[in-house]
């Protein structure tokens, strides 16, 4: 394992997958909590040489400035964060509190930039809301004298960009931060940010983020590593890993409908009709990609506040078989997406780092199955997407000590989470 | 297409299964249905030179003397045989009802034994039934010309076989029929029956069948295609699909409870505890090659006579997350088994007749996906089962006019049935 | 039991309740099936001197023309009329759809007015429309020699009236009748119809029909019964019986999230937002009524083309118990929406006739189990509002030949359908 | 309400209900939580005169050490205790540990008694056993000079008695008793010295108890209120509010399949068959007394030891409708048993109490409503148990210091827990 410290900067960074990712990290190097739920905690990804989880140092920014004791707290109440962790972290979270900085909310929909917390942007320019995360970005590597600083996108949804196409070029998407442009979605600016000074970006929303032309640019050009959008946790999940069955057995689906009902900030954003049409879209686009164009595909996402961060999504699956007959597939998935997302937030942060240590810049296609819409890759079927990952740990093998059964994900016989130790 | 006829010899041919294999094979011929539900009727295997439904020639044994047009009404009646194709192949149903023969029931347990149909073991001894068999299949092959004859075992789930290793050895099986073995099942006297002369041979369900080693020995040394056993229609397949996500993911599975309620005969029978053994063991057996053994796994089929043969399956998915949060999923499955199984049943006589005309005999491992308990495979993860068909598929591609882009299942993007006309 | 013959007038004739209704209702006077699912072919109802639904004849108003028959044979293919009773019941469709007459769609929203039938509304003024609904009647009463006329409204949702107070007399109705009111609804056109002339209504819908202050005044001073309105037939009536447990064991209720998809005319109808209005209000006060006001409290109508007739609709309950723990229950209903409706329809045809006969004019309070939002009854309770209708019975006791056990509803042990021969 | 000081004596004290019940009784004496669950905590029940739980004061047998507060702290973090309360009251519940004694294990099946706690049982005969619990009963109310003593049977199912009959008589029992009879059952032992003494004895379990004619005798001989069996918390609470819908609407129900999978102690206990023959026996017996014995009716009760005490029960309804169409209703209930039952107890407490107080003797069956095999009571539909509740509140007006509408259950339109604090 290297033994590097790794600069994790949040954007969001004191919502809720924030917090439970901060607190799981430091959990884990506090020895209270181990790697369950990390993709790179098992193999094949576990024979990596990734950086230690143990040496991450967090930062951010957000609009909100809550405490984040007082959000883990919180999430221990729903059962998301584990007591015995949130003892052993506290001081880890207040110190961490220090380090999270005002952010901007530039186009993020008005049920976000109604909030009552401050923004850098009433009295800045765009031009200079990207010189001041610039700055934070600096002073926090500064500060901190981490190896390398990863830039996360975890704050909420925003509305889609209105003719992206016009960023289309770098110098198009300077020219528009210069100019003040009334457009330009926060996402991209830290995205912008990020990728200028050669800080990796991950995006784990489907707001825009590094998805123009210009930003993508920018990275190649930069050679920085790059990757999104909108985590892949819960029933869309389980959409790509169900319909392959389907279209594998030559099933006919002829409707997929998806309810989901949450109560966390996530779903009050997601109220509104603006914000929540970025997140349908990419929801809503897995399937037709697997089963085709034809079939009746809705999804809908309501709040229920008394849910909390707890997401309970019911699926109905109706399909035709031989000689026409109608069957039909229900699923209720009822799982914690704060508890779902915050691991793979982790493994993101050390499968970039691992690839900018090694001059991998631009989009990292093999990590598509962590995403809703993997840009850059049009496949969705999740089975497929893991041997992607399975393709890319196979050929850096020479990087690490040891080999591995290609063909098996698994170290032995004796469980699933057979590497959590060697993580910590 | 190859216009080969292919004899299909149905052991259970009187089933709702074998019946809706039938009729909609009958009905594929006739035009009236299609070949929904066919995994060979798409990509990757409608690119196989595979031989066509409409030159089936249907024969098979049974120890019930319903007529088929009985049974496949009824089926009508439960929408699971369509009633225009019933229309169109109630004279084929007619016809074929000739070929059905007088079976052994040896060893099926009470249940099956008591079921009021006649058989041949009463008067004969064991070898004097196998000798019965050979002879029915011989007779069929002359009286219609097949050019091949495919077996398929249909019949009711037996009670698994006392001491299976004392059949190691070929010598070991024959000398067991010479001296009229009390222990010899039925599936595995219909196995030997077929492979000592050569004919492929298939076995659907959880029973015995060719599972032996001396009935390997034998289809080594003739060398027959053979394929087994449990196909994968339902509640299982569900789970090899869902698997390996929770695993993929390193989510750590507590608890997988399955109930499964149905009311066909199948249910019937499988209310019989000694029957249910085998059943229950194939069906279990997946996950903790998925998940690990030390999961709780618990399988129950209980028989709700109103549901006839609509199985409808109750899973619940216990699992820890990140920092222990406990989540869950459950899922309903409404299918109809014999709907789901009967488009299997004709995929597969056409892939083993593929294989037995280019001389591949022995266990066929590349049709692993097809089957809760693959023989000779370990690999439970469907998209890997998937995977090994493709492979077997890209390495005969030059039998075949076309070319398959391996990475893609599907033919085009306009959906999935795309290949079905072509198959007729 | 009295031998009358009632008229049956079915506004919406043609639709699939209207159309199950109907070939029920001749099946059981040709003996193909029985009173499964009437609440009147059981006790306590079963006990009054209802008139036989033998003795139904049956005519109609529609905007479509499509036949009975075609309509039945598709409620066939979708298991909700089942075939025997539809090849008894042919000729009978087929002389009753000589009596369907042409009707108004006025103010029925845009989904229903694009539908491509003929209406009597291009060339009529309101004046015009109401006598031609009551000359079609008064034909009906004629030619047919019926007893009585029982109006049942089963068309489409309508949007909700727009000030609908401004309706609140006699006096202030008919002059909106005279001036070519532009707002006044379908339903309420025909309920006048109905009422004006003494024949008994039923609403079996969310739409106003006879809610309006004036058309109460005019069934009182005419002694007309009516009742209404929107059939408890699936979802609601789940809430109405599990409701009151929680309220009983003083669970209380954070959340209620109900959703609701299905197939036919009637979701294709209520895709429309404006028609949709009426039917979530009356489907979401049941609940604020048993619950209190304070739960989160959603329904959800979607439209799912491949469900046909079948609704599914899911429904998820948060609640918490003792010291503050959350608790779930969720259920999924897959119901027939004609089939439940249509037993039901002809319950209230006999019901309504039983207190016309009887002089019982005005709204029909003790059929409040009937209704998701009954009119002139604040009680949701299903329970008690069986309750109601077991008084009722009670209070009629003297008309019938037999007594009843107030306590029980069911005749003796053996099973529910103890009264069902009787009924035919 | 009167300031009585209630002893309440359970059999089991150690268990999760009887710990949930005290920690709870404790947490709404010091203000932590409220009555929520409670069904004496809102109308009809709350305008009784009943004893407050503020006076409530403990004691009780069990054959296992455990600490209560360690058990709490387990239902803490369980969710089913709140951590307010449960530091609020850990003192409290040290205190009652100290008035917690040995019991008896008679008859509770190997499953209990194999658990390694220490009983009576060793070096006593039965009449000593009898003789020691009513010395801790007399000690206990020396002790504490609580003006009346609750017994409540809490423990693990026992197996069904062996030939209940022989103990018909009061005589025959205690002949029993004297006798050494080898298969007395623990429940009964406890019930004969409750009722002996004149303590009033409540039954929550499927065990015998008091069930007994010899008991029932003694019960009406000394005239002390006494009440069961096996609480209805759960899946089967939901059967009797579900089963009359179905009845009332006369849908023929078909099958009716219950699944349940729990955790907990009882959940092992019940792994046993011979302790699980008497709960299934009063699960199952409620839907032939509502829906008429010829349905297909399965319960199902299996040990998932990761749910812990959160019990899932999946129920599959099948039923059939006008015309013969089949439909179906599923529901999932996911209820944490100890957080349902404990507020039951405490109701149960103060309903038998009031009971006592006014001389009511014998078996109460006003509070049928609470059980699922409620004795001398053929009603299981919930609703008219619930008005069998209503009319003895009805009946005991006077005694209240206020009026009560009988129609309504609850007080005013603000919600359902409006009595919740005057309670406290």
């Amino acid at each position: 394992m290297t033994r590097t410290r790794t600069g994790v900067w949040f954007v969001g960074a004191r919502g809720n997958v924030a917090t439970t990712a901060i607190t799981g990290a430091r959990g884990i190097a506090r020895g209270t909590t181990d790697g369950t739920g990390m993709v790179t905690a098992r193999e094949p990804c576990s024979l990596l040489d990734l950086p230690d989880v143990d040496g991450f140092v967090f930062g951010g920014h957000d609009i909100a400035d809550r405490p984040l004791l007082h959000t883990a707290t919180e999430l221990a109440d729903s059962d998301i964060v584990d007591r015995e962790t949130l003892e052993a972290v506290a001081d880890d979270l207040r110190e961490i509190d220090g380090r999270v900085k005002t952010g901007t909310a530039r186009n993020c929909g008005s049920a976000v930039s109604l909030a009552d917390g401050d923004t850098l942007d009433r009295d800045h320019s765009v031009s200079e809301v990207v010189e001041q995360i610039r700055t934070d970005f600096a002073d926090f590597v500064d500060e901190t004298g981490v190896d390398r600083l990863v830039v996360v996108n975890l704050a909420s949804s925003e509305p889609p960009v209105r003719d992206a196409a016009k960023y289309d070029t770098l110098a198009a998407f300077e020219d528009a931060v210069e100019s003040d442009d009334a457009d330009l979605p926060a996402s991209s600016l830290y995205a912008y940010a990020a990728l200028v000074d050669g800080h990796p970006y991950v995006n784990f929303t489907p707001s825009t983020g590094s998805e123009l032309g210009g930003l993508r640019e920018l990275a190649d050009r930069e050679n920085v590593p790059h990757v999104g959008r909108d985590a892949k946790t819960g029933e869309t999940l389980l959409k790509t890993a169900l319909g392959p069955m389907f279209a594998g057995r030559n099933l006919d689906v002829l409707s997929w409908d998806g309810f989901n009902i949450l109560g966390n900030g996530d779903g009050k954003v997601l109220e509104d009709d603006e914000n929540k049409a970025g997140k349908l879209q990419s929801k809503g686009g897995v399937l037709s990609n697997i089963l085709g164009p034809n079939m009746h595909n809705r999804v809908r996402i309501d709040y229920t506040p008394s849910l909390g961060d707890w997401k309970t999504a019911w699926d109905h699956v109706h399909f035709e078989g031989f000689m026409g007959t109608k069957m039909s597939l229900q699923f209720t998935w009822q799982g914690a997406d704060s508890s779902l997302a915050a691991p793979l937030v982790l493994d993101l942060v050390r499968l970039v780092s691992h690839a900018d240590e090694r001059g991998e810049g631009g989009v990292q296609k093999h990590l598509a199955s962590f995403f809703k819409e993997p840009m850059d890759v049009a496949e969705h079927d999740l089975s497929r997407q893991f041997a992607m990952l399975e393709s890319y740990v196979e050929s850096h093998r020479d990087d690490a000590d040891e080999t591995v059964d290609p063909v098996s994900m698994r170290t032995d016989g004796s469980g699933i989470d057979a590497d959590t130790e060697a993580n910590r």
